[in-house]
């Protein structure tokens, strides 16, 4: 990791391919068109405990996002900058009402689904097991559960107020944080076939370039084959 | 439960003395002098999964706010629809780099900390053990844990931008935070001496009406001496 002062004007991005957080930050990134350097944080390595991460971070998360000579941290944080200060294809509706209901549909995933499946707290579950294999039947059995659960009120919420995308026809801010949750939900063998919504809206982000962009494998850092 | 519609122009509130998302709302109603009806919805008697509340709210969270004529889920979807609509008391600064600052810490909080500390996630870590003396044992633990270390983040940052409060002199969205995660901390035993710029702000807030007011002990369905 070197943490040299971007330039004048150039935004950086810490990230790691697998960071849920980082994925959304990097598709709006490539929405707004805005062009920036990657600077990789390993994740499995503990890279973000480290002095040199958290004297830019010392929340030890991910990503954050370096630009107009500020350093942001927190992805909800970041992207609401981000919308505010490039309003160019617009990540929320303009309708304060319509606002409140995308914002409903990101945080059922960004507060109460993705947080509590993350690697921080899988890891805090599976201490309480001995085996290798014992922990890796309850990591499983709880980040379905956890993704299943937060699912479920996405796809009803999500059902009635969908279009192409998860609230009518272009991405909004819910969209970001389903890609990354999918993402996990096929690591975790959650049965997408119960949320047609959310499997339909999924199919159509796959097809855009920014998710394509965005997408973990497409990274720099991206372990081929990992598991 | 009663699931009468409000009457028009009027505010309903679904919450329970002890949820820490309608502790934030009831917050910011207090300040922004918003006039409401509060239904409460008890969580240890499940009945935010009946479905007369699901049929309001299929996510089965707290709370839900009735307001303008829309049913408003999530805390911090609400909490931003009251700022949009009701913008005297204002919970955001205006500059966007202030707001982006605002809102991680509140993201420290309502996603990374909260969450993984609520009722149905230590519910679900607590499966793992068959005594009740060690389900008791690891929950204080789990909430312990997961508490300092989002105060210990949050902390390093507000330590550089608080004033009275968690972002300079007026009461912002951390704030609405920080109230119900504080009271949390101090039911898992907590050591707040640890976190002096958060313990400052908490003292502070605990001085404003409108703390008091969204006070968990205040509220209509507060059993007094509950552990």
């Amino acid at each position: 990791m070197s943490l040299q002062a971007p330039a004048e004007g150039k935004v950086v991005l810490h990230s790691y391919w697998r960071s849920s957080c980082s994925y959304r930050v990097r598709f709006a990134l490539a929405l707004k068109g805005i062009k920036y350097e990657y600077r990789a944080v390993n994740l499995l390595k503990s890279e973000q405990k480290e002095d040199s991460y958290t004297s830019l971070n010392p929340t030890e998360l991910l990503p954050t996002l370096e630009i107009d000579g500020v350093k942001l941290v927190q992805s909800g944080a970041i992207l609401e900058y981000l919308e505010e200060t490039r309003p160019e294809s617009p990540l929320l509706p303009k309708d304060p009402k319509d606002r409140a209901i995308v914002r409903a549909l990101r945080d059922i995933i960004g507060c109460d689904t993705q947080p509590v499946q993350n690697l921080k707290v899988l890891k805090r579950a599976m201490a309480f097991f001995d085996s290798e294999e014992e922990k890796n039947k309850q990591k499983l059995a709880w980040g379905k559960t956890t993704i299943e659960e937060g699912f479920k009120g996405l796809e009803a919420l999500m059902s009635k107020v969908s279009g192409k995308y998860s609230f009518g026809d272009s991405i909004t801010l819910p969209d970001l944080y389903l890609a990354p949750q999918i993402y996990n939900a096929k690591r975790f063998g959650v049965d997408l076939s119960a949320y047609p919504t959310i499997s339909r809206v999924y199919d159509a982000l796959e097809q855009h370039p920014a998710f394509k962009a965005a997408y973990p494998d497409a990274q720099p850092d991206a372990v081929p084959g990992a598991k």
